[in-house]
């Protein structure tokens, strides 16, 4: 397997070939059965990147507007947060649920969201731990099939890809992100899977916070439509209803783009899609109280500030580097086997393009003890330029493959 | 090491690379240190053949012109033979030498006939047992460093390479021999090594005789000079003189190639060449009567005669089809674990280029039985073409490349 490894890094694959190893890896292990779900099932899955979190709300909104989501979720690694950690911040909340808790979680709520099981693609675990001591982790055919043959091992109908460029995301460069999303579609579609992909901006944090607890509160505020400096960024709204529009066009739900967004945003301003993310949090064994009381949720007590430097605009935020931050604060791994701190990170008061003055907050830190304080609020400092003029804007959405 | 493996295979190695790549696999064992052995020392090896066992003749020759020859030999494997099963149909031979016993042997005779001990390169053992698993033998930088790195831990000052090229060869195209004789040439030198390295034909069998006793017989005919078709053949002589006068030329015991030549034939006309070999033999154990006696070297007893089926002449007899044939009458091995049968093999008693009737004897075959008898005799006959003319004729040395 290790040469086989090394053979496709250094001799890609085809398209085909590429399909045919996810299926490989996909009978490996076990499919989950959704049959009893009688909502159409559709998942979103992201590449990962830094303030993210959009599973968090999208979930419940999209289940909201009657699909069923089995969304099969990881934990932070590297700079980039996970899904997983940031739901575990609400005290008793289960992501190990068996295939039958998953399906009965779905029928019930209409979404599901768990950690990959033992018997969802084995093959992947093992394949995982070869690429990490053989140098073959970055390998289109072999990221494709490892994340395709997962998703197709959830059962759903359709997924909609979150392909992310730029400096905190797997693939920094657009054209890379958009093979991969390419290379996805195809692999999806070899599995019967409808699939639509976007390539989204990961070139500054995406959010008003970085952390698990912090990010969750943030999603809780968009759910209940508090969007700005005290409740969710705008971007990740965008995201959101971008993603939750595709999603239920995907599955028939709705007909357009537009009707999709109407509704999502629907959800949000009548608050069905805060009262699912209360359904599925008590499913699956959470304190559901935190969703009115988010205070509730774990918040690290040493704090800090990162004033700026000076008088000017924010012309950079490097979201590696405050990926990296969040991670020194406690908020994420360095390595599989660390625990994450459900109450550590940041909360950004200015994002790129922020006019600032000296002595101004820029964002506030949070850590289990000051040696961590330290090391992170360091780092994040140098996340951070502040200069004459804003920098270029780039788009959020960079490109659609809707199918 | 898999990974690595594969990669070599598909990024071949820089000159640099590969020499490295040499001494780090020496470095993972034990050298034989020569410094008690006060002749100069020098070794031949050959990329193997089929009817080839130049060894056999040449180091006693060699020796016997005052060079000492620590030769690190294997065993046959595939369709080409091997020097020590060879050796071992002289009852009591013993090819299991300690690195002591080795140093004493070439002190007391100026030859040791001896096969890799464990603490030689331990690296390549294992690498080799990857490398048969993963699709990665073919690779001129492993092939290379596998077999210069046992070459440099036998601690000779020079080498004479002998790459063989054609159907019977593992290069079968002349220009990837070429290749492999300059790579093995450069690795050498990295070591330290002397080498020169010659290309020759293996297009068709060396010798009158594919096997093991029979190949011995025929060396010690060649050793008692009696050429021809009832003792040794005309290009097995060739390639003996022509290796000995180089190898004796590297150790500045002579100061030309004729030189050399002229003493390795005159060590053949004089009777020290089989002395030597007599002395070889006795020091490692073997009963050294066979040397005056041929015919108590073992020959099974099941015995057939291949004849012409049609007048003409022999216009091709593939090398690699009678080496497979030879392994099929029980003269090689299948897997590294057979044990080769001592007695079996064929008599050539045509070549390429001769002139035959109907019904003339080509060949006479020996097996243990007369299920093994028919395989190998059927195998030889595919191996057999009779046409009108002769084939054109291939040079013996094709390429020389003299330190």
């Amino acid at each position: 397997m290790s040469a086989f490894l090394m053979a496709v890094v250094l001799r890609p694959m085809s398209v085909r070939e590429r399909s045919d190893l996810t299926l490989a890896m996909l009978a490996s292990g076990r499919s989950l059965d959704l049959s009893a779900v009688k909502a159409p099932t559709v998942d979103k899955h992201s590449t990962g990147g830094v303030g993210d979190g959009v599973s968090l709300s999208l979930a419940p909104l999209v289940a909201a507007c009657g699909a069923a989501v089995p969304m099969m979720s990881g934990r932070g690694l590297g700079h980039t947060g996970g899904t997983l950690d940031k739901l575990e911040s609400i005290p008793g909340f289960n992501v190990f649920l068996s295939p039958s808790e998953i399906v009965r979680t779905l029928r019930r709520t209409g979404a599901a969201l768990f950690g990959q099981t033992e018997d969802i693609v084995p093959a992947d675990k093992r394949m995982y731990a070869l690429r990490d001591v053989t140098a073959t982790v970055e390998s289109l055919d072999l990221i494709t099939a490892s994340i395709m043959s997962k998703k197709l091992a959830e059962g759903a109908d359709a997924l909609v890809l979150d392909v992310k460029t730029g400096r905190g995301a797997f693939m920094r460069r657009t054209g890379d992100a958009l093979a991969l999303a390419r290379s996805m579609i195809a692999a999806g579609h070899a599995g019967g899977l409808k699939v639509s992909a976007f390539i989204t901006d990961m070139d500054s944090p995406l959010g008003n916070t970085v952390g698990n607890s912090l990010e969750l509160a943030e999603h809780i505020a968009l759910l209940r439509g508090r969007i700005g400096p005290d409740g969710a960024s705008v971007r990740l709204r965008e995201l959101v209803l971008t993603f939750g529009a595709e999603m239920l066009r995907l599955t028939g739900l709705v007909r357009s783009t537009r009707e999709g967004r109407t509704r999502i945003a629907a959800a949000i301003t009548d608050g069905s899609g805060l009262e699912k993310f209360r359904e599925i949090v008590r499913a699956q064994h959470g304190d559901p109280s935190v969703i009115d009381k988010p205070e509730r949720l774990p918040l690290s007590r040493c704090r800090g500030t990162i004033k700026a430097d000076a008088d000017g605009f924010v012309s950079d935020l490097d979201p590696f580097l405050v990926g990296r931050a969040a991670v020194l604060l406690g908020a994420g791994r360095e390595k599989t086997e660390d625990k994450a701190d459900p109450g550590a990170g940041f909360r950004l008061l200015k994002h790129a393009g922020d006019r600032v003055t000296r002595g101004e907050p820029l964002a506030e830190a949070y850590a289990s003890d000051s040696r961590r304080l330290k090391a992170g609020t360091d780092c994040f400092r140098s996340a951070v330029r502040i200069g004459n003029r804003p920098p270029l804007r780039r788009r959020l959405i960079i490109r659609s493959l809707l199918q």
